[in-house]
């Protein structure tokens, strides 16, 4: 196990919401950026965690999407709480699962001693990129931050095992083409004004994902020995209204995964970490409880991370 | 230590290149993309080593700016290299120093024993955001992308010592701010428009440079033990013609570094596994050799990595 323990989280959604039926959305009104919100639940998982920006060795931008081209996220929030200060800071991106990856990585650097305390920070802004012409993308995404402080412990709580895979044949059902080196501002015209906005083919993500993952998941379990009884939680991505379904599938009772997309929608890398959060705050998982991060991303990407919290 | 070696490296860059007295800089030109060049130096880099993309069990794009705003760079990459295997592929973001980032990760996930063999691929297109008219930024940059390939070994070679630290104070002196999460491209008009070039503070960033950068590499050897001698040569960012000064700065003998800003500029997150791929195709460094991966990058961030060729 890498024995790292989680000691403070925080979160920030902008006030204003909009509703699509019975499903609420978090969105950004004119002003507010998501280096807001960042700033914002990171000062609550400093404070929740009992210790200032001065203790923290690495702060870690787990995001799916770029504030700015140059320099990287971490940097741009680095201005905002540690100014001043020499802590370095870098971005780890694996789209909607980006939060995992980073966390998984925070594991490794702990347990090999070259960071003692960590700060990650996931969070999106879809909204400014939402085209309003594409319904199934426009009515599910939600903008939010999320803050974690992970630090090193002796034993008790950390990271068990974890898993990642990318399967690119789904790289093209989940993007935003334009903005950045292949698309740029300056190559904007009426034809390909879209392609600056983020587009998701529902339907071929949700076949992809119900088909490849089962198989990874039978193949986490049966490489690690763990079984779906040793798995206490799972915190799974929001990644739309078939989160359910995806379960039934795979067999896990209601009861026993968090599922709040009708109230939040999809926060992009917000999303796990959001619901890993809530689950804290409000007592679903207690110390010592066995649980799984487990989610999908553009790429197509599937990570699993199965720790004792 | 943590022990993996280097087994393979390729690079690439465009055919077109361009002068301004008499330095050289490769641009590419139009239907070239990155991802043309990061597929001919992962293949480069996978004959070179002697093994198949089936035994890479990490794609990690390491990689100053986003090929897409969604998904990462490593994926997009995945499909041209890697189809139809489920290798994961994500990115790490430390600007110009990428790769170093990137290779030292790589070295805990490796000594860890979570993944055995790692591809790194490191690429960046400058030309797609540079300014005319900011003359210093638009002569100094270079497009270009490697690849790396490390994997596992007993003893020998390997990662001794790493250190990176940003100071945000110096986050506004090399910016791309337009194009994503921040000032997207539908908010481009004719007052903004600069901000989608990229733009570079060239005198605050010396000025920041040369004030940092003498304190964090004596930290580095206080903290480590090392000294100067014990490193056999430097593999430097290729930042700026400035180069030479700091480097007498730090009282590093001209045959002790690379240098060859004259003939390619600065290539981004490709500056510095391009000098070190160089290096190793040359002769200048050979196995047992110790030697330092030194750079800085957009944030301010600095980034050294000493180890065993």
């Amino acid at each position: 196990m890498r024995n790292i323990r989680i000691i403070g989280c925080g979160a920030a959604v902008p006030e204003n919401t909009v509703k699509f039926g019975d499903q609420t959305r978090y969105r950004m009104t004119g002003g507010e950026t998501l280096i807001d919100l960042a700033e914002k639940a990171a000062k609550e998982a400093l404070e929740d965690s009992g210790i200032g920006i001065g203790d923290i060795d690495l702060i870690i931008g787990g995001m799916a999407t770029p504030l700015q081209a140059i320099p990287c996220n971490a940097a741009l929030i680095h201005e905002r709480i540690a100014k001043g200060l020499s802590i370095p800071a870098f971005d780890i991106n694996s789209s909607c699962t980006s939060f995992v990856t980073a966390f998984d990585m925070a594991s490794f650097l702990i347990s090999a001693g070259q960071y003692k305390t960590i700060l990650i920070i996931s969070g999106d802004t879809a909204s400014a990129a939402l085209n309003p012409n594409q319904r199934e993308s426009y009515e599910l995404f939600s903008d939010a931050a999320t803050a974690f402080v992970v630090t090193a412990c002796g034993s008790g709580s950390g990271v068990i095992n974890s898993k990642q895979c990318t399967y690119s044949e789904g790289v093209h059902d989940t993007e935003l083409r334009g903005g950045c080196g292949l698309l740029t501002s300056f190559a904007m015209n009426e034809k390909n004004r879209d392609d600056y906005y983020f587009d998701m083919k529902g339907g071929r993500v949700l076949r992809l994902t119900a088909k490849k993952v089962p198989v990874f998941l039978n193949d986490f379990l049966t490489e690690t020995g763990i079984t779906m009884d040793d798995i206490d939680y799972i915190i799974p991505h929001q990644a739309s209204k078939a989160l359910g379904l995806i379960m039934e599938r795979l067999g896990v009772p209601e009861k026993k995964y968090f599922d709040r997309v009708r109230d939040w929608g999809n926060m992009i890398s917000a999303a796990i970490p959001m619901a890993l959060y809530t689950s804290i705050r409000e007592g679903r998982i207690k110390r010592g409880d066995r649980i799984a991060l487990f989610g999908t991303a553009a790429g197509l990407t599937i990570s699993i991370l199965y720790m004792v919290y």
